[in-house]
C-alpha cells in the first residue's frame, strides 16, 4: 500500500515537473555571426519538435543565472519581476530558472491560445512572458510599464540570438488575447502579460 | 576665397559628421560565452576612450542592417522608431545606421546631461534611446509606450552582449531627466527619449 502511494506521487510528480538537462554556457556561434543573422520568422516545421536540452539551453540563454542571484538579462533595480511560461502540446509550464525545472502549471494543449497568430497552435513552443506586478514597486503604473515592456525585450533578444545560433526560427509576438490566456494560465490581477514568443524549427 | 569657403564648409562637414569605419559583422565570443558574462557595471575607465572601429561594430550590433531593411533587433510592425544618440565629450550624434555615420546634433560636452548617475559625466560614450513617435501609428498611448519600450529592450541587450564579447563595462538606465535632455538633444514633441546606457571599459 505504502509503495502504491509512493509511485502514485512519484507519477504525479513527473507529470506536473520536468527537471531540465544542465544547460550548455559556453558555445554556439560567435555573436556577431549570430547578430547577423538574427531575424524573424512566421512559418515553422510544425513536425520537429525542440529537445529538453535545447528547450534547457533557450531558457538558460533567456532568463537563466549566470552568476549566484544574477541573470543573463538585467531588470530594473534587480527586481526580476519576469516569469517565463513554455507553452507546449503537453501543457503550460513555469520555467524555475533557480532549479533548472519546468513546473506544470495546467496539463493539456493550450497553444491555440497564446496568440492571435494562425501558427501558434502548429509550433513546438510559445514562450508567454508574465510581469509579478507586485515585485516593481514603481510610483506610477506608467512607470511600471515602462519597465516590464523594457525587461520583457531585454529576455526576447536573448531569445532572438539563441535560435539565430541554433538554427531555429522565432518571432516575438505583442497580439495576444491577453485575459483569455490568463484565465488559461491561472493568473491573479498581480500578474500582467507583456510579450509572446514563438519558437520552432524553420519551415523547409 | 573661393577656397576659402570651400575649406570652412568642408570643415564644418568634418566636425558635423563622422564617417564610422565599416562594422565587422562576424566573429567575437561564442554567443553562450557572452550570455555567460552579461553584467551590468557601475565603475569606468574615465582615460580610455572607445575607438571609432569598436564604436562602429557597437552601433551595428545594437540596430545595424544585418540584411536590405532589416536590422540586428526587431521593432513592432517593423517601424523602426529608434533612433540611438551617442553622448561624447565632443558632441551628441544621431547613428545613420543607413550610411554608417554620426550626424551631430550639438557641439559640446553634454555627457552630465545624459543621466543623474555620476559616472555619467565621466564615461567615453553614453547611448540615448529615442522613440519617433510619428512612426508608431498605435491605437493608444499606452500601446505605444509598451511596443517601444519593448523595441528599446531588444537593442539594448545587443549592447549587453556586444560588451560582454569585447571587455567593455556597460549598464542600461532608466533614470534620466529626459526634459532637460530633450532640450539639449533639441528633440521635438514627437520624440520620446525611452532608455539610455553607458560604455566604457571597466575601472581597472
Amino acid at each position: 500500500m505504502l509503495s502504491a502511494v509512493f509511485l502514485c506521487a512519484s507519477a504525479l510528480l513527473s507529470a506536473q515537473t520536468i527537471q531540465l538537462p544542465t544547460p550548455l554556457r559556453t558555445g554556439g556561434k560567435p555573436l556577431m555571426d549570430a547578430l547577423n543573422l538574427r531575424q524573424s520568422a512566421r512559418e515553422f516545421d510544425s513536425a520537429k519538435s525542440i529537445s529538453n536540452q535545447t528547450l534547457s539551453n533557450l531558457l538558460w540563454a533567456a532568463w537563466g543565472f549566470n552568476r549566484e542571484k544574477k541573470r543573463t538579462a538585467p531588470s530594473s533595480m534587480d527586481r526580476q519581476e519576469i516569469d517565463l511560461y513554455a507553452v507546449t502540446k503537453e501543457g503550460i509550464y513555469r520555467y524555475d530558472a533557480a532549479n533548472n525545472k519546468l513546473i506544470q502549471i495546467v496539463a493539456g494543449d493550450y497553444r491555440k491560445e497564446s496568440g492571435t497568430q494562425p501558427y501558434v497552435g502548429e509550433v513546438p513552443l510559445n514562450i508567454v512572458f508574465v510581469c509579478n506586478k507586485s515585485k516593481i514597486n514603481s510610483k506610477s503604473e506608467s512607470g511600471l510599464i515602462e519597465a516590464t515592456y523594457a525587461n520583457s525585450g531585454f529576455i526576447a533578444q536573448n531569445i532572438y540570438l539563441f535560435c539565430a545560433s541554433e538554427g531555429l526560427a522565432t518571432v516575438v509576438r505583442a497580439s495576444i488575447d491577453k485575459a483569455k490566456l490568463a484565465k488559461v494560465m491561472n493568473l491573479t490581477d498581480d500578474q500582467l502579460i507583456t510579450l509572446a514568443q514563438t519558437v520552432g524549427y524553420p519551415k523547409k
